[in-house]
């Protein structure tokens, strides 16, 4: 979907009516992009906190009501207006009987750290009814530490609503988003579902660039060919994400050293 | 290179010939596939230990003698017999004076557990006259944790000897090894040389997947297209590695939380 910064009103309805077509197409787990209800593209901290709303508002509980519908979980951004009066670039799992749980992000991008007060609490693992959500945002999956963090706690699926920029040029040959997508479900035989957001903002286009990624690394939906408004889904069976055997001999979580990186990863960055 | 199991006395004059040729031609650091003296498709322990040579060997010394024609390093993998008695599949880093660091692959893909003692010193990062270099073995880059310790502790390339079986129908639509390499270079903001065998042995086909990625995570040299016997090079300016900046705001290292992922990274893998 597409958000509209400038007219917030709509994105909520849009939101809820994409859950409700994914919900009555038989959709277990229902990811949205980031940043749903406000867009992205601010001009000011009073433009997105105006368009922020409580994690016990009208919008989360509109996710819930159609989640109800079909015993789904919803998982979206949100511009979050918490109770501490701080305004987070959230991420909420819902239910049929409501919240579930809030991630704030951790890692702002760019300008978000203009509007946005970052995370201060880790990215979760949710056990739910069809296994276990880690949640992350965006830019998030640019720090492997946080995904291996995520899976290590029993993840099998990670979810990424995201508002990634359109690249016209790719480095790689195609966008690093979904590069980054196979290659953490990759790493942590894992599946990653990535929904990005699509349209033009205030002179900011973005990918577009949804995919569902399973533990081989392969993409199992996406991308999408025209970068447009799209549903994809995927079939994916979240018990395969916890054999993390890789040949006879091999598992990717058995065969870590911690003894050996954690010293290094615990050093602050090099001067 | 090729090398050849049941050759072993053709294997290291290969490698110094290969080395020669490279540094003829004006390469400063020169990259070796993973067990260039030895083979990889071994049948036996036996046989593992009896192609092994020391680190203070005839084979090193051959390869500083090319590496002192030009001022060069050499960086390549090779079956270690070591002071202590256990064989290793080991990575030196050699300059024109001799053996600079030793590094023991941590992670032991397969059948290597059979014939090989894991290493039990961390990945190491050298400070040399190109640039700071880390120190990896094939199987290694699927621990995230491992390349990104180097980067954190310095490296501006990751250097990485391998011996990668060859996928004929690849489920990410390339060979993995390459959007390993492209990932993890993306992800630290550092340079990625890998230098993959070529050949068939014992029934085992090899990818001859030799890429060299930048901090863009762009394949600066590579693949290989018929995936044969090749030098790849390129101009790498390793001082660029040492910015990690992203955007006007963002820096890949500056960035990190590790206050929010060190503990879900300390835990053991849930059972």
């Amino acid at each position: 979907m597409s958000p509209e910064v400038e007219r917030p009103e709509r994105n909520s309805e849009r939101a809820r009516e994409a859950i409700a077509a994914a919900v009555a197409d038989g959709a277990q787990i229902v990811v949205l992009p980031e940043l749903v209800n406000s867009g992205y593209v601010f001009e000011s901290a009073d433009e997105a906190r105006a368009a922020a709303e409580p994690r016990d508002g009208a919008l989360l509980e509109a996710w819930a009501a159609e989640a109800a519908r079909g015993d789904a979980l919803v998982i979206g951004g949100f511009c979050e207006l918490a109770a501490d009066g701080c305004v987070y670039n959230s991420s909420a799992l819902v239910d049929g009987d409501g919240v579930v749980a809030v991630y704030r992000k951790l890692h702002l991008w760019d300008a978000e750290a203009r509007w946005f007060s970052p995370g201060e609490e880790p990215a979760p693992v949710i056990d739910t009814r069809y296994g276990k959500l880690g949640l992350a945002v965006c830019y998030d999956i640019e720090f492997p530490e946080l995904t291996r963090g995520l899976a290590l706690a029993g993840a099998e699926l990670i979810v990424l609503p995201a508002n990634w920029p359109y690249d016209p040029d790719p480095v790689d040959g195609r966008p690093v988003l979904h590069s980054l997508a196979a290659v953490t479900a990759y790493f942590n035989k894992v599946f990653v579902a990535v929904c990005d957001r699509c349209g033009t903002e205030r002179g900011v286009e973005f990918q577009g660039g949804s995919v569902i990624a399973d533990p081989a690394g392969s993409l199992r939906a996406g991308p999408v060919s025209d970068r447009g408004a799209l549903t994809i889904s995927a079939e994916c069976d979240l018990n395969t994400a916890r054999d993390k055997r890789t040949s006879q001999r091999n598992d990717a979580f058995a065969d870590r050293r911690p003894d050996q990186y954690l010293a290094a990863l615990a050093n602050p960055p090099p001067a």
